[in-house]
């Protein structure tokens, strides 16, 4: 979505807020969803650095390639752009104009520590040499964790796209085929059904022996009669995220298969049963954790039960044992509780959710039992 | 493909070889190219930092999260991984683990300035707080940049399936349609052809005043009569890329397209006749620039002519004035001339190449001439 200019600038007002809250003199941003976020501009993270100075009383500035100056003209909003030629020698000097153009120069100076690189780091710092440079991850993460009406209608639509996908290439699916055949065609129908061509990620297809691993790549493993079969798959909708996951029986299932599924579709219930404003992430993720414990499968339930969702696959809030955040309304994540055995493979039954006044939706609806395929 | 252990292993002798050289205590290479190059291991980067630590006289260390853990059982050559839980308060204490593995405190250690991120430096500098980390991307460049049998064969099926996919999309081009749909439709045709789903990059489809931005992303702007319409587009084998450029004309085009388009060519031309072992990468943007110039559009040619490919889209040896490297025999990068003027739109016309031993390879050899579509 083309970013309303008004959101634009409001956010600009709540950042510098946030900024002189967090007692910092500036915040640093590069090409990432932070960065989109506040200017409505699209870079790549390359070889050529690209930065936003973001401070309470200035104009955004931005650093960034004579080549991609067209990107600024007209926008709308004040931003004053700083761009260097193809010579990285003279990338420092021009650093140094921007962070003297942003005020910037001493004190603290925030960074999105999985974001920035020790290219734009070490640009900033000759910048600015008595700057403070520090993690400030989440004086960002804070203003983006609750969506507004435009960013929950994408988020809808992302997954909505991304099961009308799983639907059309389930009649696909044969007994024999490998895993990265299956994971192609699944790529194919998410791009049919309308998502954005920047897949937040490439399709887990999880079988056999590779489904208890909760980070499988697709391999050349067919199908087999038997397996569980793990599908983590999501869809991108201007920029919006869809991360969902269900498990299939290959063939036939037995009965141990079917019970640690039943016992993580509970998990996934009473996570999202329990989810509402004030209620903390630490007590969602011990909601679903405890059934599975309760189930005697806890030592096989190796992860947290979800992550925040948005224009990051992974972002806050985390669904973690240890995260005392309360939920608020508008804030978007994933319910993602998995047994992972090493005898009969891994079960995941992931759904994207937003808080809301009285407690939770579930963006996704599609079926949560464990169906045969193949 | 699957890396041979032997040629892990053989990396491995050259890496510790490169590292004494440059006078390092050792190296730290985190998710990307680099770390699968030298380990055959697939990990994402993500909120959970992963980094492995190579010495010239240890066994390669790898900090790890606990749940892909799996992923370093059984790989055949000696690898110590060091896993860390959930929480990240933890981590710290298990990356200090990791270097005291590896033998490695103090000295200069090498990192990769544009992969490092500042959530693995702050876990480093914790970890070693003696040591000096600075950039030492070149050290890994050089034993990346000339290509063996295996990966030049990899980077010529991902050509021929980038070639074949856009040969079976331009039937399909039909004025009026967008920007979007003709990139989605590439996008799935790149699929079918065979690439791996990880796309280098989403294809750039510009038209008309898009054409002159070689950065654009693809709009709802439709195809128009008249356009110049520029697509660069890639597939990858094996976790190797192609990264091609045509531009079209749509429907039809004016002299003044017909020219810069033929100049273009020719500069593209020129620079392939030129590169050759001994030849250095400047010589190679100056053959490309000079036609360029004399022909008078030298101030709209606004980028370097080429940059290396394989693992990555960008990478070592950057055919930029200013680099003075001097080309071998295994080195592939792309030639990728252009002309972007503000009236008649631009053009760009990209082949990916590998030197031999007396000159030049083109892996591409899609037509190269001003088509015309729709």
């Amino acid at each position: 979505m083309t970013i309303p200019l008004e959101s634009i600038k409001n956010r600009h007002k709540k950042l510098a807020q946030a900024i002189k809250e967090a007692g910092l003199a500036g915040m640093v941003l590069n090409p990432g969803p932070s960065l989109t976020y506040f200017t409505g501009l699209h870079f790549h993270l390359s070889e050529r650095p690209v930065v936003g100075l973001f401070t309470p009383d200035t104009s955004p500035v931005l650093v960034l390639p004579e080549l991609e100056a067209a990107k600024v003209e007209n926008l709308g909003y004040e931003l004053l752009p700083f761009t260097y030629p193809e010579e990285p020698e003279k990338w420092a000097g021009v650093f140094k104009a921007g962070a003297e153009g942003a005020g910037l120069g001493k004190g603290n100076v925030g960074v999105e520590d999985r974001r920035l690189r020790f290219l734009e780091l070490e640009l900033l710092k000759q910048a600015m040499p008595q700057a403070n440079f520090l993690n400030a991850v989440d004086t960002v993460a804070g203003l983006r964790m609750v969506k507004d009406e435009g960013e929950i209608a994408a988020m809808q639509q992302a997954v909505d796209i991304a099961q009308q996908a799983l639907e059309a290439t389930l009649p696909l699916i044969k007994i024999g085929m490998t895993e990265k055949e299956l994971a192609a065609e699944l790529v194919m129908q998410i791009l049919r059904q309308g998502s954005g061509t920047t897949l937040p990620f490439q399709p887990i297809v999880a079988t056999g022996p590779d489904s208890a691993n909760p980070h499988a790549f697709p391999t050349d493993r067919p199908l087999t009669k038997g397996d569980l079969l793990v599908i983590d798959w999501g869809a991108n909708v201007d920029g919006y995220f869809s991360d969902l996951t269900r498990t299939f029986g290959v063939g036939e299932v037995n009965p141990e298969q079917e019970k640690i599924h039943q016992i993580v579709q509970e998990a996934n219930a009473a996570a999202q049963a329990l989810a509402k404003p004030g209620v903390s992430c630490g007590d969602v993720d011990k909601a679903a954790r405890d059934i599975i414990e309760q189930a005697g499968y806890g030592e096989y339930f190796i992860h947290r039960t979800g992550h925040g969702l948005g224009m990051e696959g992974h972002e806050e809030p985390y669904i973690r044992a240890d995260n005392p955040m309360l939920l608020q309304a508008g804030m978007t994540f994933t319910i993602e509780p998995g047994i992972y055995t090493p005898q009969h493979g891994g079960v995941r039954v992931e759904d994207d959710v937003v808080v809301n006044k009285d407690g939770l939706r579930s963006f996704s609806d599609m079926e949560r039992g464990l169906r045969i395929v193949g």
